[in-house]
């Protein structure tokens, strides 16, 4: 474990750190920033963010009497010093590990984690929801702050808890935590109203004046509630001047100040811990603050993997030239849109982790980052699509969940031509069950006029990419894995892919195993192992959950009673179940074995060892087989009866 | 079919509008008010949002080059008038029947219904892809309007699309119509904002500036795009000193105007034409105008059913005292919130539409309507939830796909106590495909940590709200549909329900007849008939689809091979896939059927005309009860393959 520093190594929890004199925080946080630097460093994780939130978390955790006062970051990947300095120092190597500590803040890990997070803009609805419960207990000592950056704030769950804490009386803080930047820089009209705002000197000379009216404050000691009432109104009227948005929506606003002034920051809190109603503290940091290179390329260094903290070098892995699904994804919208002028892209906000940035580079004007904005890139999409463009919009799988509504409502009721790729569908390793992309087999397959297909392989990606813009009408998704995928020569030309068409793999007669999308790599890796049982198995990769294969569903319900289906997604509603639905309007009757994400959220760990713990991973996969063809010695005594039936049927 | 007046006979479309001069213009607008009235009067539909926006749709129509230029409706019950302009008056009473004309926009009816609507908030993205599209493909000239409600303005999507849409470079407008009411009156920190600005001295004296600065403009004739920019600088510094909460986002903010001067409207409209970039035009109306009583009494005539229309007394029909599922969950959650200080009540604005305004006007402090922002609500849930609150959480069936992330992100991975009340649940009828709440339990099944029940009378309804409350921890949902219950008895004593457990209806041996839900009365109607036929079948109310009654289904599965499941709902990942997961998981094999909604989006008309197109209704039960009980002459070959298997087996 790496040296914690003589502060840090000392505080155990924030009671600790309240020991030390203001003056001391500056020390204190330059050894938690080092920490976080040599353990990340080692152990990969989210990086920048943390980095840009050290003085900001030290003095929430200095002025709050948490875990009384509750403290709900956003996305909260940047609640690394949070988690060091409540008691999770020495646990922190085992970050994102599988049984070790999550990577975002989570109820069930720490009672200093309010609220559990690793999606966007949920802060603020959720600590407005803390203060309101601990207002109607009658605990009206507790202070909630909710600690969200500007990149979340586009997010429009963060406008509609800003357009309700407006009206409730609550004493709710809400820290704005404003670097300019989500993964990639932000965008949008907010994003440059900030910097209005951070750069006006009209706001600079209003700075000036609020902080002297609360430095007044300050002064007077805790007992200053009948002041503030009469100050009230002076601020405010001086706010209001300004017609600033946050005032438009009935929050006081303060600031912008900067974040890394750790003493000034803990002055600041604790004044606003003695102004009721709603408010909000601007403040600015540099995401990657301390490390110099972190500062200077910030996409790449929000989670870096490995590296050497000393020379700032990324440590690669072993050379693999396997393409990442992603870039498989980006390389060839490029070459599609360059052909087809009706192809647009639309990323909410993850142009780097999508890789659509390799056609913003070349094709500006036609692709779209609209901000972390899920529902509105499927909206904005079906409005193009509406126009007769053909949008590629890509979203996370676990992130599509977020416009549900919006797929069925705006797009596939009106059956428009939206492409919808699904980036990190199936389990996605260290971050964890707010990332994994679970459910989107099942929540796309009750969508009519909805195609849903998965490859297996980036030749598949590439060619159903090049098979939606083709289709007629009608949404279009692709779902496709975190990762590398398993070959690497992918280029040349397109093919079209029949629409609901499967792909043999092998055809063998003894069980059937049908699989979509990644998981028949599964199979291969351990075909030899299955035959080696003596096992005849056929292979189809399905290619379409929707629509299914009907013909080789027909052949193979017709031939074998041994089927086994493979899916990295749910099993309650997937694509097995979907295979189910199958022999039950065709009356069939067979024995399915499905293999998938069981009903339970998956914990963060390795990809591989989740696949394992789920059921899926390739050793499953055999041992699956295996099972189901050896004899079965006692039936089930309904299934005896069932057979009984069928015995006397066919003797009529 | 009504008389339509002089001017209004001879507009079959906007062209014919055109004819008029401008100060025919509130001769017409009498007119399609009177028509609207006549019409809705005795064909129901929603009333006072499109009188409200008689005067908009007619200013909208005669400035704008329509269907070139493109209308958005936000959430479209207000489109009435424009059906009606553009070549639907004759249809207009047909409006919302079965086979007739839609009551929201829709793209295959029209092709002046540029972007369908029914959900509210989607109009500035939609509207935005619109107009990017159209700038793609170099339509410079193509104007596109977004008309949106205060109340949509809340929602978070709208916000998404303000956001997107003050950077790209488009000449969107939104016309802001602001009537301070959704169904109920608006709330929030937005809506005091709008009042403050248009009650504002500034604001007004602000307006004339502009106004004087356009009406110059006005005058130079159409050719004035190098004034405009010269003059753009000084409109935009009178405005940005303001610092308008559009302008914050780098709209520019025209208004606020009187939205019932269609003359001067219809002035501005076509002033703003000439005005490049993203634009906001703040209309102030009254909702119902025109006829006194919807004026009076907003909510009530919302949506107010058959009425007179010269005493404007509402026709209520024939006597009928049988609860509506709503009111009995109003009363109970007020009855069980009497008992237990942990409840509280959230509603995104809809109150009196899930009759929250019962618990509302008792406990106000513990009742909340957050506004058209189904994903603050939950969000908001799960924080009161992590407080240690129970909150009753209660979203139409087809609003809470909006919520689905927040569902299974905040609530459902960190196990809390939320209880979902799905109200519209199923078939709603009138109001179609954008209402039916068609989805709900397929989405739901897929989450872990889930309960999901559906009461098959008021009841249960009243029995599973009792028992939510109960649960120690986890998300619980109820689901319900639209309309009355089944009986009118339902007061007395709460009854613990076990979780988990379903109930016999009517024991058997022929088939086994699997209900959720109000389905299970479709059954009870037909009982007799079946029974007619000779049929001695058993009938199970499942009352939960998660968790299943597994005792139960390995006895019906033990005991029957014929077996129908029925729900109001998808069948692609419904209620009966899981009863054909339980089968395959348990090895049992039977022959299913399933009756739910097919898959493809279901029209509007009345519930029970769905209900047999979608094939449940309950002649459909019966009748499918009947071929299920017949001999099955050509055995499918796979079937029979199968059938010889197993003869096989047992010969072993």
């Amino acid at each position: 474990m790496p040296d914690a520093g003589k502060y840090l190594s000392n505080i155990n929890s924030p009671d600790d750190l309240k020991k030390y004199k203001v003056e001391e925080l500056p020390a204190i946080c330059d050894e938690l920033r080092q920490y976080i630097i040599d353990v990340v460093s080692k152990h990969p994780g989210h990086f920048g963010s943390s980095l840009g939130v050290v003085e900001l978390t030290v003095a929430l955790h200095y002025v709050y009497n948490t875990p009384y006062d509750q403290l709900v970051w956003d996305v909260g990947h940047q609640a690394y010093g949070h988690k060091i300095l409540t008691g999770r120092r020495d646990q922190f190597p085992s970050n994102r590990l599988l049984h070790g500590i999550s990577g975002f803040p989570k109820r069930s890990e720490s009672e200093y984690d309010a609220f559990g997070a690793g999606h966007a803009s949920t802060s603020i609805s959720a600590a407005l929801g803390l203060a309101m419960g601990a207002k109607l207990k009658g605990e009206t000592d507790r202070n909630v702050v909710a600690i969200i950056g500007d990149g979340s704030m586009t997010g429009g769950l963060a406008f509609e808890g800003l357009n309700n804490a407006g009206v409730q009386k609550t004493n709710l803080l809400v820290v704005l935590n404003d670097n300019n930047m989500a993964i990639d820089p932000s965008v949008g009209a907010f994003k440059d109203y900030l910097v209005d705002v951070s750069t006006s000197q009209r706001y600079n000379k209003l700075k000036e004046d609020v902080w002297n009216v609360l430095g007044k404050l300050n002064r007077f000691g805790p007992n200053t509630q009948a002041l503030i009432q009469k100050i009230d109104h002076g601020v405010k009227a001086i706010l209001m001047k300004q017609g600033n948005l946050f005032e438009a929506l009935n929050f006081r606003y303060f600031g912008p100040i900067d974040g890394h002034d750790v003493i000034y920051l803990a002055r600041v809190l604790d004044d606003l811990k003695r102004i009721p109603g709603p408010k909000l503290l601007h403040i600015k940091t540099v995401k990657g603050k301390g490390f110099p290179q972190a500062e200077q390329d910030q996409t790449t260094w929000h989670a870096p993997g490995l590296f050497d903290k000393k020379t700032g070098e990324i440590i690669k892995g072993k050379t693999d030239d396997r393409p990442r699904y992603q870039d498989v994804f980006g390389h060839t919208l490029l070459e599609l849109a360059e052909r087809n002028p009706k192809i647009v892209g639309i990323t909410p906000a993850m142009p780097t982790g999508c890789s659509m940035n390799i056609m913003m580079e070349k094709l500006p004007d036609r692709t779209f980052d609209v901000g972390i904005a899920e529902e509105h890139a499927v909206t904005f999409a079906a409005g193009l699509a509406a126009q007769g463009m053909v949008p590629f919009c890509n979203i996370y799988s676990s992130f599509m969940q977020r416009a549900y509504d919006q797929i069925i409502h705006d797009v596939a009721l009106q059956n428009l031509n939206v492409v919808f790729c699904l980036d990190r569908a199936g389990i996605v390793g260290a971050d964890g069950p707010t990332h994994h992309g679970a459910f989107d087999i099942a929540f796309m397959r009750s969508i009519p006029n909805m195609t849903i297909a998965a490859p297996m392989d980036e030749h598949e990606l590439r060619n159903m990419m090049y098979t939606a813009q083709h289709k007629p009408t009608g949404p279009f998704s692709i779902r496709y894995p975190r990762g590398k995928a398993p070959g690497n020569n992918w280029h040349g030309s397109f093919e079209l892919i029949p629409i609901g068409k499967a792909r043999t793999i092998r055809e063998g007669t003894d069980v059937a195993i049908l699989t979509i999308g990644n998981t028949g790599n599964f199979v291969k890796e351990v075909a030899d192992k299955i035959i080696a049982h003596g096992i005849d198995y056929a292979h189809y990769d399905m290619r379409f959950v929707k629509p299914m294969d009907t013909d080789l569903l027909l052949n193979v319900f017709s031939r074998f009673n041994k089927i086994i289906t493979i899916e990295d997604g749910v099993l309650s509603g997937g694509f097995g179940s979907a295979v189910l639905e199958f022999m039950a309007d065709h009356s069939f009757t067979a024995n399915v074995v499905r293999l998938g994400i069981p009903d339970k959220f998956v914990e963060h760990g390795a990809s591989h060892e989740l696949y394992e713990i789920c059921g899926y991973s390739p050793d499953n996969i055999l041992e699956a087989v295996v099972k189901l063809m050896q004899p079965t010695p006692d039936l089930h005594v309904g299934h005896r009866i069932k057979l009984f039936n069928a015995f006397h049927f066919l003797k009529q």
